[in-house]
């Protein structure tokens, strides 16, 4: 496994009040130390997993993906990636549920774990579990090379987001997310991809950083933007497709340090039931990089306004929405539609410490919370 | 396709104050409807699904079901029975992500829509759009036989649940878990299900409509526990395995009818986020058949006692759990294993009732609800 010689994180705030804030703004070179010798100019390296990647890959069928929290988050993330680019299947669940259960192996399947720790309970267990249900190799996506699941796994991702200190996890989900970025196109390698689609994709990571850091100059109005949450007790934010996972995430990282009680939905799952929650007290945060969610969505704006309810945007400024009484919109930086979901997380965490900061929770240490869930 | 011949229910509420509570009573011989000439004595009657269904399901190596809101909830449970019971690897996804991504087709996947009324938009879409994908065949599980979503599709099941008028479904919902059940025997039935095991399942099923007429019994506990719930905004409904689609339904009832924002978490998901939200003002419901999962929350308790939160846990009698002054525990009668998803899911409804009465709200038409989502 290929630890991260980076010097720039031992483990202290510095300038910073907070870890979680100084971990926020790690991430673009996070994600450049996470890239660091994985790329090539039109392709990926594979043997970033391990000496044996080349020759698992090429009998990978199936890729079954098992985590916690959110790290289950980058993993939703990696199944619509997998599917569409690599052409391979791809099926994720909680490490939790998955251990306790009897699932079907399907031939060539490849079992993906992700963790920060490596010491995640029920992921470590989940592995153990799994080693005698015919798995073709197992796979761990990792920050911390010495950990139980890197050590128990025939291949392993280092992350290399250096160390993370607050409990609400930030760079480590980013890095996470191009470590499963990698492994998409290294199994869309063995799997046909099209070269000039592998070549754009690898040039996405590539400009990566450079957006995130772009990304991040919008503390200011993000932190506008947190006045008028602070007083909320409900959210709901939603997403479609590889944006589904982020408000997901979005909405953890609010629960975790804001202590609002945030929801994600599915977009095209509000009228099934949460429209019905709508009022002046519950703001709906959509994230939105493409047109063609904002046009689904535009017939129940009409419906949230008529509740008293807010719409918080984050959109292409391309897509070119504008805000008004009932919608907030925060333009993004344009990015590749790839990476949008690592670009969009950004915004989302520094909303959610924003607010804690309003709120005056203990930003680095959550209630009831711990950093790495050792015990089931 | 076979429709009820049911004259019990024409769409009138009789002595019920409301559709909601004579459609939740309704649902023991609702089910009777929907296991009526498909049983036999140690085995399922596959025709139930249509003249080719035999020959189909020989074939079916992996199963595919897409859908919405509280149909996408009796999917989830399917997924759980299907692998454990009849060996076969089963995904679920809603279907408005479904019909917009680019989904990797298995060799000998069965393509399973559920749709109370078989209108729904999104569900319809990604039958449609599924079609040129390479599936063996099309199967619905519906509630009505004239519907777009029954004729094109290959196969179907009825589930005979009658009409269904209040917005937030109850017996559409238990009928599509009776379907369902009967699909994967079905299936077991042609991948070597073990004949002990599969009659087993079989008694299971058709002791089912009683043991719902005993669960319905505890109406006046549940309606005192409502007025615990009335004046709360929050709440963590909890299940583990083929009881978190459960919690997860419960939740949505909870959230059509009476506005709390109820919010459904895999119970081992806890310490990964929710607990952070626990305050005397955010209760967790606890649906725990069995013993492993309320001895795993034990320690959970603890932490959420202390925070001032309540448990609600509904349990099996035999697992001898006592109320405290932090837990109230109701009792419900003992069933076998496999159906307690159906009959735990009768208790939620009451409680979601029972709450919506105290808060007032409009039972049957909760505000922004339509009763079947036909558009977008």
């Amino acid at each position: 496994a290929q630890e991260s010689t980076a010097s720039y994180d031992a483990g202290n705030k510095g300038e910073y009040r907070h870890f979680m804030l100084k971990e926020i703004y790690d991430q673009p070179q996070a994600v450049r130390n996470a890239l660091e010798s994985r790329l090539a100019d039109d392709h990926v390296l594979e043997q970033a997993f391990g000496t044996q990647a080349s020759e698992i890959f090429a009998e990978v069928k199936h890729v079954q993906i098992v985590a916690c929290g959110t790290s289950y988050h980058s993993a939703m993330v990696a199944r619509y990636w997998l599917e569409s680019l690599a052409g391979i299947s791809c099926s994720v669940e909680i490490a939790s549920e998955y251990r306790y259960r009897k699932p079907v192996v399907l031939p060539g399947s490849l079992l993906v774990t992700i963790s920060q720790s490596g010491e995640t309970a029920d992921t470590l267990a989940a592995l153990r579990m799994a080693r005698h249900l015919g798995y073709l190799a197992t796979l761990a996506i990792c920050n911390v090379g010495a950990s139980s699941l890197v050590r128990e796994s025939d291949l392993a991702f280092m992350t290399r987001a250096g160390v993370e200190i607050g409990v609400a996890s930030t760079k480590a989900f980013t890095t996470q997310l191009v470590g499963l970025a990698i492994l998409v196109l290294s199994l869309g390698q063995h799997n046909n991809i099209n070269p000039l689609l592998l070549a754009e994709m690898v040039g996405a990571l590539k400009t990566l950083p450079d957006e995130l850091e772009q990304t991040l100059t919008l503390a200011a109005d993000i932190e506008k933007l947190a006045e008028e949450f602070a007083d909320k007790h409900h959210t709901l934010f939603l997403g479609r497709g590889d944006q589904y996972p982020i408000a997901m995430e979005g909405a953890l990282k609010l629960k975790e340090i804001s202590y609002i009680h945030a929801e994600a939905y599915a977009a095209g799952e509000l009228k099934h039931g949460p429209l019905a929650l709508i009022d002046d007290d519950m703001p709906i945060v959509v994230i939105a990089p493409n047109n063609e969610l904002l046009e689904k969505l535009k017939s129940n704006v009409e419906e949230v306004r008529a509740r008293g309810g807010i719409l918080y945007v984050f959109a292409d400024k391309d897509a070119q929405f504008e805000s008004d009484e009932s919608m907030r919109v925060i333009n993004l930086p344009h990015t590749h539609p790839w990476m949008a979901p690592v670009v969009y997380t950004l915004p989302l965490q520094l909303l959610s410490y924003y607010v804690a900061i309003i709120k005056g929770t203990d930003v680095d240490q959550p209630r009831n919370l711990a950093k790495s869930v050792t015990v089931e």
